[in-house]
């Protein structure tokens, strides 16, 4: 099949791809740019099948860094800017990563990256003398590939639930049949302008752009979240589809005030967390079109989304699953459960990933166990009760338990350690550790120093507490329950330490 | 893959999928109505694999057989109402269809269609012993076989330039690709109501049905052109868009007068015929959203489509090939011409179909040679010249002049034919022969009367002129020009006759 942009560029040359700060893209000239930095790219020796990681902030440059790397066949690794150096030289590793390439905004993180067969290129003028500049390697023809379903389009790590971070890897075709899902839920127009303000290293927000060259519609992107600027958007840019975490629109509504939400905005399409009632509620009494999803990496983003009409019938609900995708819900057997049981929701169809690198637990039959708990109602629509049984949701990003929980461990003076997700009124849900000490002159400072240096800010405690036993089960294992009656407890008491780490 | 309509019937179960007449069909309605006749069809003996001939005008029944037929995995061969016995017997045999589906409307045609191991089943009550009900089968429970998109799912018949129609194989892919390519082309909404006013037997009216499954969106299907009921469904079903071809729209516009047509139609997607200048100027003038498509059988419809933006900006261009789709300009060598220079279209992607069925003739290397001229300008929007070299369109049908050339031949008193079709204010083109004859007494009239009995009305010439000799090229070939401009010249004399068939 033929290369998407190159495709899309030549039916659509005039149209207008990528809008970024102010920058405008016509899709001619994106597939240029794109022709060139995959050019660059070879000529730097970047070749077909390596791992290439990726680490910078929403760009244009990173939008094109997508469709080169798609070109010339090259597997890309969105590496989370967040993450710590250790973090992301783990990923950087298991993917195998021959090449890294990062911004000025990242390149003192990305040298770090650097060793054995890996090099680096900066899109921008580097500083460090190990980063090379990719400008300065010349923009060959690189042709055009021609585009196969089956290939790995990409490796996106996910919080794992064994504390590493684990590389699902998604292809082309699994792409492909996610953006078509979606254009079948939400609708797509040739005039729709979707605002990017998620971070590109996420499978939501390098969604857009894929389905945005695939429907020929245009994406504006953003560096980040930035209330201001995704609020003004709104209002003057013709914005018809957003992708935001509950936290996001929680902050756009406060700004916003009572302003009425722009008629040109067909869905705000809400996931990443549980959204709260409070929030619904509110979004309900303004009118603004939010279509409630469920999405996860292993499965091109949506699995099932509610669109305006189910949510205000039935706030709460993700819906039905797109078309072709299925979500059933089984019980520790793998028995599928009748209406209303809640069980491990398990995700099938064309858009689930071909399995995660690396490890060896493979898909089973081509359906994926989310870990997930949830239920299916009379009408079958999906309700999801807990993302993956301990997983902590903050402001849209995941967060493990055992990954924090592992570091904390690591530190000597550290015997026992539960993490658990504390309610927050605007990140959804905040971190807390329940911590046994070794030795008494452990402090929370100390062990968040410690933590810092291993552990991307989302994921560090913001509350610790320090106890003499960690409750437990019968079985001899934390009780997870127990603790976090035990912390919510100690919170109510005020016996507890704020580590300091700010929201 | 899941059987399409089983997973949107599960998905958008109370969300309308058809209505006709006065009936409506939720998705969960028309997918219980559908596992019935499946059952029914298993029971009467249709198998995986077969062909069945299905005849009949657009009804709720028909709609449901496409879809019962692809979940058996039976293969459609929809034949085309307007043909005489002889022409559907031909199809027939050429499918080696092993059943045939009438109603009340066609039993007569498809009683003669039974014999050698060809049974008939009537979605009526039938009057001839030989067509059987289908309501006396028992609907056994059918479950939901996967689809596979490299399977057949159906054999529809095109006029075939050497005279004989030739059946294309179109794929559950080519449906799906095409579904998809149009969505991105046109756009789709949740709330899209699509009016099928075009016969199911033809490719343009099979898709809606099947686009719209996939789409989720609901089907407004009409028995055939009327143009009162067309407007009224206009005015009054919140129709989104519409397809048909330049006759019914000359006649849409007529009727409507210069009432302006309402704003919730989003498309009238024009095609099967090339659109004359005076109806894109009166649409423009009325602001009816046309878009201009050029569509072939054998691609699953759409190849090129222009949006009513470029409409207006370059009318009687069809704008660019659909995403995935590739359309070239060859000339007689197969050699890529540059814009602007007229050849023949080549068509490839993953909507041309697998082949045609019997026919030695394959696809090169999945290139379809469509024998239209046209060429490419500049900006890479495709202007189409001619449909296939001699084809005539008659009323959005195509009729190749070797076909009725041949009836003509067949005639004991014709020694030569030539068939060539002339401008028509309403029906774009019509049918013209000019005949050299054996002997003296052969009358137009008695030349009908042995056409009637072998060809389509449509297919009937409407003017013939008698000849001594044809007018012949360098080679001793009929000279098709010649003989255009020696018609043009009797026809301003008077010295033809009308064949009097009505149109």
């Amino acid at each position: 099949m033929l290369d998407w942009l190159a495709h899309r560029a030549r039916i659509s040359a005039n149209s207008l791809a990528l809008i970024y700060a102010d920058e405008c893209w016509t899709y001619a000239a994106l597939n240029d740019f794109v022709a060139r930095t995959a050019g660059r790219l070879v000529t730097a020796g970047v070749r077909r099948g390596q791992r290439v990681a990726v680490l910078m902030p929403n760009r244009s440059e990173y939008a094109a860094l997508i469709h080169a790397l798609a070109r010339l066949g090259a597997i890309l690794v969105p590496l989370n800017t967040r993450l710590t150096e250790s973090e992301l030289g783990w990923q950087a590793d298991d993917a195998d990563c021959a090449w890294v390439i990062c911004s000025r905004e990242t390149e003192g993180k990305g040298a770090t990256l650097v060793g054995g067969n890996r090099q680096i290129f900066s899109v921008d003028l580097p500083h460090s003398p190990v980063v090379k500049a990719l400008a300065d390697f010349a923009a060959v023809d690189v042709g055009l590939p021609e585009f196969d379903l089956d290939t790995v389009q990409g490796i996106i790590y996910t919080s794992g639930t064994t504390g590493r971070p684990k590389g699902a890897r998604l292809t082309f075709g699994n792409h492909l049949w996610g953006a078509m899902a979606s254009a079948y839920r939400l609708g797509t127009l040739p005039a729709d302008r979707w605002l990017a303000c998620m971070p590109l290293y996420h499978v939501g927000g390098q969604a857009i752009i894929l389905r945005c060259c695939l429907y020929g519609t245009t994406v504006i992107l953003q560096s980040g979240f930035e209330t201001e600027a995704v609020s003004r958007a709104l209002d003057n840019q013709q914005v018809t589809l957003l992708s935001v975490v509950p936290t996001m629109l929680h902050r756009l509504l406060e700004f916003r005030n009572e302003q009425p939400f722009p008629s040109t905005l067909r869905y705000v399409l809400l996931g990443g967390a549980g959204a709260s009632a409070p929030l619904l509620d509110r979004c309900r009494a303004l009118g603004v079109p939010v279509a409630l999803t469920y999405g996860l990496t292993e499965a091109a983003s949506q699995v099932a989304t509610a669109t305006p009409d189910q949510v205000r019938r039935k706030p709460g609900s993700v819906g039905k699953p797109l078309m072709f995708v299925e979500a059933r819900i089984v019980d520790g057997e793998g028995r599928e459960l009748p209406f209303g049981q809640i069980g491990e929701i398990v995700v099938s169809g064309p858009t689930v990933m071909q399995g995660y690198h690396q490890a060896a637990q493979a898909l089973f039959a081509g359906k994926l166990h989310t870990g997930d708990l949830g239920y299916v109602d009379e009408e079958g629509d999906l309700w999801v009760i807990q993302r993956r049984t301990d997983l902590i949701v903050t402001g849209g990003e995941n967060v493990y338990p055992a990954e924090v929980e592992a570091v904390l461990l690591a530190h000597p003076g550290v015997r026992e350690a539960c993490v658990i997700g504390i309610p927050d009124p605007e990140w959804g849900q905040s971190v807390a550790a329940v911590v046994v000490s070794k030795a008494s002159d452990l402090t929370e400072r100390n062990l968040i120093g410690f933590c810092r240096e291993r552990l991307a800010g989302y994921k560090l405690p913001r509350v610790m507490l320090f106890v003499d036993l960690l409750p437990q089960t019968a079985l001899g294992k934390v009780d997870r329950e127990a603790a976090k009656v035990l912390l919510k407890e100690s919170v109510r008491h005020g016996n507890f330490c704020f580590t300091g780490i700010p929201d």
